[in-house]
């Protein structure tokens, strides 16, 4: 059985990630695409990689029939997904890729995006995204918000330690290498080619990054406590891959051995051996994600990596996936591809 | 059913890439990969990539048990396949990725390759494996020689315009840019990234390429005459892809006339508008290629644009799309995969 | 003694390029930079790489004092220089990197930029800035527009064999592939890291760039005859550096002979010993270019290559070096730094 | 007054940066340039980017005249610098840019080097070369022993801090992100651009990165007890450049009063504002290393940021400031050649 998608901001990568995923999986077929300023354009005009594909022409979301449409992704930009959100109708299933429905408590959403929360009553429903941890919640919810890219990375690196109590909850470093493509189609000078590629810089540093609200409340939540982590993103010339490198105090074996006992059944979270690292090379176009640890010189100190795709594994893969869940599907149907290497 | 499959030559990227291919195709099954220097190893310690995909070790050739084995893509450097490929079982059908049969004339070969060919009672069966010109050969093929990559795109450009007879034979100018993977996994000072990055240079200029014997032999045979382009390929600083650019002397508008109906049922080859050229962001890492037109300023001038993925439909998708003719599958399964971008 | 200089438009990439060289020139010092959204910023704000080297702050150009300025490099935008300079003292030396200057014929300016000149009878006094082929007559100067980047690149190439007769002036191919800097610092989605790198594209093809109205300017009046070449620059993904490839009809040694007698005494240009061709890693960052020339298997058949730096001797460098001229200091003061590799 | 230098191993790419500042410094001549295997090349032949400029050709070391050479780099692989250091004429003032010379303690470079030292005796009159912080032995020295990149960025970072005691010397962390030409001219399979560009990886990780030697013994000297920093370098696709993160226990605007403080009057060193981080792209190509300093959310903890050019002020450009201050040149000369941007 075929279900019938909706994209709802297809003209950003996020919403052409799935577009990209959903063309190869067996039981979804892309019903409407929207784009705001793009309305009117084929989809092989706004983005070539997918011409002669069948995909339905970008129209405006009022111009969407949601009749007989099973579920809409809504890749649109952070702040205008509530609105449209509250707009659809009741009975459709919705997975939010922007970060309007990640914090529970509206209060922080406040404060980390500066705005009064629009749809409070439909916070108060939204599962926040991150499949492995949430799965069973995804699968009977109707609206789902997707994790931040970093988010999730983190999250993967730490959340069975937090779980399993072995680290220093006041002493968690992350510091991440993020590919360009996790701030979107933005025209930024300090995006363009010719100032990106050949050089590295942080920015968000100094508590500042909002992605820091998810793993506040992810953090704590586990905990019981309030946990705030040190969190440092530092932009590389690549243009998919985050490679979270995190510093921790605990046993490096009992680590290793949380990590790999919470994922040695999950299908897309591969565990390296002992004392070896991943890289983004090996992970991109793909929602695989990989993770190592690597003890310290010093005792009590250890290493946690997660190298993921922020399109794929950390948002549109990551949808997909919990797509697969709301709908019955299989939960790796369509997300099985190989990374792309060299 | 499904088909078992030996891949000769597995850590090489041709080889790699074919394994990521074949993951992703429902009636392959991976039976054997062999590779020399790296024989005993794991496939996810040779390329990472594949890690937990349950993929065979790596193995000698000699090791190989080729009973049950339905085909085999051979991966092998140039010059090695002849010895290797006269040596397996004669009911195995073959699919050579290396330029050891591509050359119908063996003298032809020696001149090109500067050696004498070692298997040429196998040569005279061998088909060339350019899919969407030699598909019915290939189909009833024991043994097929796919192209090189540069020769791919070239003779997608040419081929229905020389068959038509629409364009001066003697004015024929070729000239490609093209990605790292081509020259494979070499360890050369020029390919490393502190070299090649942020630059671009001519290689293979002067009528040296070997990829000149290809067009050579399929142009002349093509026309009846003797057809000789000059042909000038470029090193980009880019992993995947192949950009050729075609000057050629003719009516612009019934060449485009004779691309798109040569490829208007062609499942992989899009041609663009008139007007409008490719790019090859907008197929990478898939099976696909783009094809556009434009009329230079000056009347019975024209370009042709041609633009594709190296590794996979100028080699290791190529010949996925041959081995599912061979092996009576649709020729298209396993190779939809929309490209990779950003 | 020290020349005063201003910088007008150094927000954008040229002007930054001559703000860097200009700081190694012993005997200039830059006395005004403006750029019109960014008055009122240090030039290490908008610029960060040149933090703490004592430039002035950006102001509008109505707010610089001209009195003791010995010369102004203009580096706005195609299409706003025309005004700008009429508006400057007359007695100031003035070199435009701009378009705006170039075309003597003022009807060939409104044919290639799409609106009537706005200075002819500045026009009438500009003299092209090529300095190897304009020497003399920049020396004496008050107004020199300095050339487009690929013109200058397709000139070095083609001027010598134009002028001594030697090549089929019908059938001159020039191919280019060129950096991203090129197009300056422009938020366009194309120029966007994630769309940019890891591929090539055409653009500007079927004679439609407008640096053919300086290839037909400059060619036609060497040979006496219209000459129309046929141009295609093709964008990769680097910053600096443009490539041409020339395809011609002529003798190569001939060909080769008049290049090297050409450039022999020039300083900045390299003609590489026959058979060799250059690549861009070569000159980035520096004043200097590489020529290097190739004979085809097919007799009567060569390719011409030229690498330089599009920001440096394509534009900035260029423009220094015929300041040097105008304000009688050695012409290759400040300019021999050597690239910068890898 | 011209001195006359010598670059030992100038076929690398550290020989060859020292080459390319050398050639901009008004007192310093090349005399003898040597490369074991490439020896009797022109230095244009091995890098074309230094063509025609009047270099030597390169010659093997026993063949060098070292009477009337004044100075000596060594830029010889590690390992193989005590050798040939040992032999060369005691009056020679040498700069050696291996790690040879680096450990005070033999042992300790025994430990981290994995062999025995060669010449303790030499050792024994080595001056740790990074310029800042050991001017005036420098000055004094015959032999000076350049710092490894990594641990120039990370001493920059750190040095003013241990010494004013304002940090917890148990809590440093040092996260580097790394560009590839830190590795030298390696044909490693990880360092081709098809592996390399487009991703990220943690090397050396886990305390087994042998710049660590230089770090305990620097920062265990200041702080007169033993410090162990947790170390963590990424490789980025990137050629040159490093960013360290350095996450440090103190009060952040005393950390910052430190820094400024220590670098107000250094030549190459700038101190960003408060709050702001550096990029490698703004330093490339130069000897300028930029620090930043950023308070973290939580009180006490402080991010501290230093971007240097890894073959610039990392290696080759420390190299000849020490060497000015050794030939009793002003020690900023030839040095202060501005950043490549874009």
């Amino acid at each position: 059985m075929t279900h019938k998608i909706a994209i709802l901001g297809a003209s950003g990568y996020t919403g052409a990630e799935l577009a990209r995923l959903i063309l190869g999986h067996p039981d979804l077929s892309i019903a409407a695409l929207t784009g705001d300023r793009k309305a009117g354009l084929e989809m092989g005009d706004v983005y070539p990689f997918l011409r002669g594909r069948g995909l339905p022409d970008l129209v405006r979301i009022e111009d969407v029939d949601f009749a007989g449409i099973d579920l809409a992704f809504c890749a649109l930009p952070h702040a205008t997904s509530q609105a449209v959100i509250k707009a659809l109708p009741r009975d459709l299933k919705v997975i939010d890729l922007s970060a309007d429905f990640r914090l529970r408590d509206v209060a922080a959403y406040e404060k980390w995006y500066g705005k009064p929360h629009d749809a409070p009553e439909l916070q108060a429903q939204a599962v926040y995204g991150l499949t492995e941890f949430y799965r069973d919640d995804i699968r009977r919810a109707r609206l789902v918000a997707c994790t931040g890219c970093n988010a999730a990375t983190g999250q993967f690196g730490l959340v069975p330690l937090i779980r399993a109590g072995l680290i220093d909850l006041d002493e968690i470093i992350l510091n991440l290498v993020v590919g360009v493509s996790g701030a979107g189609r933005s025209l930024k000078e300090n995006l363009l080619h010719a100032e990106l590629s050949e050089g590295a810089n942080p920015y968000g540093y100094g508590g500042t990054h909002r992605h820091l609200g998810e793993f506040d409340q992810e953090f704590s939540r586990l905990a019981g406590r309030t946990v705030e982590v040190q969190f440092t993103p530092h932009l590389a010339p690549m243009n998919r891959g985050i490679l979270a490198t995190i510093y921790v105090k605990g046993d490096p074996q009992a680590i290793y051995g949380a990590l790999a006992g919470a994922y040695a059944e999950e299908p897309f979270l591969h565990v390296l051996p002992f004392g070896k690292a991943p890289s983004t090379h090996d992970v991109r176009g793909s929602n695989y994600a990989h993770v190592g640890v690597t003890a310290d010189r010093r005792a009590g100190r250890a290493q946690v990596f997660v190298a993921l795709d922020n399109l794929c594994k950390g948002s549109s893969g990551q949808a997909l996936q919990n797509a697969n869940l709301m709908l019955g599907i299989e939960e790796t149907t369509g997300l099985t591809g190989a990374p792309l290497f060299p």
